[in-house]
């Protein structure tokens, strides 16, 4: 099956937006099986839209943007001349949910009726995330889903409502799975990658490393059972390189751990400036496991706050294990926090240590990452929470990267 | 002019990546008043990208991506034949430069040198960001602009090398504006947005709202007279909300300031969570300005560190003014950083202050943004620096928003 992913809109071709849409639909399609032949955006105009549509023929067509209220708005126009669909009908429910909206604003609503209008034997898509509802219609070769253009209604529309239609005659579940240490480019050797169903995809994200696992059947019975099977692959294959298959920042499930065992953690971060405190405060229900951390990035502050020896510092410079060391000696004494965590780098040169403390079990682990500062940081900061995590669960002996 | 925008990687049709390098490219050609008509993404297949190329004439065809040394690699490929070009060479700087990247090593430079041969006519791109370089093909009617596909090598070949061969006999330069306090919306009531030659485009950025002023001319001295009007305006419609017209991030011209004072900064943060330290760190320099901070999310800790009273606590909440001058107060006592910052907030609910003291004058400002956690911290993120550095310029008191 091949489809066509079009994103229509005047401010992409400016350069104003970059497009997420498309590689947001792309990446599910493929889970569906579904074969992107091609993407292109068109500006908001009515015959260049039509040509794209025309160009080809597809089994499935996806539109994002064009559906608002203006002139400018002429996605279902298009789509309609395309599929030759005349007839329309105002859908009461998607009118109904306008007026809610609007909260009876005559003007309002009147604008706005417009996108309550489809031909008459579309499906409809609701939007409680927005006022344009999309819209799946039908030609006799090809289905056209329209969605609307700001990504938080597209995607929310696409999770809750496109899959199930697209997927009519049969099932389809995904499972994400976040792993610590590993990169993209170690999964091919750990994993088999090759499997068509479950499939098995590796991903990088600035919260390191996932795996998402697909399954497609006729029942959900057989999707489950499909699923089950990748997700044992996955545990053989990483055993503890697994942080969870929830669907969780790595920074959550550090939290959970902390949280069930009522203890908490500390940083004292110096080249890393923040990072790794900021990144646990911006998880919710932080506050019950983090009350307070450190920036120490000049010597003097490590040596003031944390009680550095600067002779240490001296002997074996500021970048080095030894000062590691203490630095989560002396943030273990200033707060008593059960975990705590240390660095020290310097991240133009990718040169960094990174160290957890718990409850007398220390592990330093030196990096030398390639990349820019931001890089450098945030793959020192993925791998300070993964050191916390697999030292907390007793798992870092398994470990051996 | 018209111009196609595309982009080539089987990777993109996946949705393993998002393509950032069309936006990048439209929004250039914008200001060179180069039209974009349509972007296409297509993977690495011959036909596909012939008949892409094929389907209409453009003025220009910018292709990113597919400029590697494999088999995949069909870029250069397709447009020697859809722009009909038979007559290769082996273009001996490229050559030199890929045996000076693989240092000598014969097998790595055999398998790369594919990426130094090129139609004989082609006016060859540098890319001293990777080893594949770019080139401009003519035929008759369109000037094909291939570019390679790591966007740091994309946007680097663009700004050094494409913009001078495009506007070969007119001159185009832009100068961007870093601005405080103001979002994009705010930019249309204060500065005239409709001027041709220059124009003035607003962009929201994670650093702030930018304004990008470009002029183009026949001359460099024409270009140089027009941007320095388009200055101008910006200067008298903006006034003390502008930040810097030099390429720097707002935390690198807060550090410039402290530097040339020989001043430091400290911050104690709550719910940014050490996103202001980081953000400071992150600049090269920082060090000669930061010595430490304090992330202080639990009320103890902003007793324990910063010697804020559990009175004031009890009697303001902890997220008011009364306990972010508490704050401010403790954590000079404890720094003496002639500079300080604090915040004190509930992320969830956009509720936050953000407060500064620089040598006794202290502004404490609440807001109220909209948005999810991540976004209204970086949102009072950015305020905190617009308002140190308007503090510490003295222009604070003619900021009125």
């Amino acid at each position: 099956m091949q489809a066509l992913i079009c994103s229509v809109g005047t401010e992409i071709l400016l350069g104003n937006i970059v497009d997420t849409n498309s590689q947001y639909i792309a990446s599910h399609l493929k889970d569906m099986g579904i074969n992107v032949y091609k993407m292109v955006t068109v500006g908001d105009n009515f015959k260049r839209l039509e040509k794209v549509l025309k160009e080809d023929f597809y089994d499935y067509v996806f539109i994002t943007g064009g559906l608002g209220p203006t002139e400018d708005d002429i996605t279902k126009e298009v789509v309609m001349k395309v599929a030759n669909k005349n007839k329309l009908l105002v859908d009461k429910d998607s009118l109904r949910a306008l007026e809610e909206y609007f909260s009876k604003d005559d003007k309002a609503i009147d604008i706005n009726k417009k996108q309550a209008i489809f031909p008459e034997d579309a499906i409809i898509l609701k939007n409680p995330k927005g006022t344009a509802p999309g819209c799946i219609i039908e030609s006799d070769k090809t289905k056209f889903v329209l969605l609307p253009g700001p990504p938080h209604e597209m995607t929310y529309m696409f999770d809750k409502e496109v899959a199930k239609h697209i997927m009519k005659d049969s099932f389809i579940k995904s499972v994400t799975v976040k792993t610590a240490f590993l990169g993209e480019w170690d999964m091919a050797s750990r994993v088999d990658l090759s499997g068509e169903n479950p499939t098995i995809s590796p991903y990088a994200t600035d919260n390191g490393c996932i795996l998402r696992i697909t399954a497609s059947g006729k029942s959900e019975a057989e999707v489950d059972k499909l699923l089950a099977r990748g997700i044992n692959d996955v545990k053989e294959s990483l055993g503890d390189y697994i942080i969870t298959f929830e669907d969780k920042r790595k920074e959550e499930v550090l939290i959970d751990i902390l949280r069930e065992r009522k203890e908490f953690v500390a940083t004292a971060e110096s080249f890393t400036g923040g990072l790794i405190a900021s990144s646990i405060i911006d998880i919710d229900g932080a506050s019950d496991v983090i009350k307070e951390s450190y920036v120490t990035y000049a010597n003097s502050s490590k040596h003031d706050l944390l009680n550095v020896s600067y002779e240490t510092i001296e002997k074996y410079d500021v970048v080095s294990k030894e000062v590691l060391k203490e630095m989560l000696d002396g943030l273990y004494k200033k707060t008593k926090a059960e975990l705590t965590i240390a660095t020290t780098g310097y991240a133009h040169l990718g040169k960094v240590f990174v160290g957890v403390l718990y409850k007398g079990e220390y592990i330093p682990k030196e990096y030398n990452f390639k990349g820019d500062r931001n890089r450098v940081r945030l793959r020192a900061k993925n791998r300070a929470i993964d050191l916390a995590i697999t030292l907390m669960r007793g798992k870092y002996d398994n470990i051996n990267i």
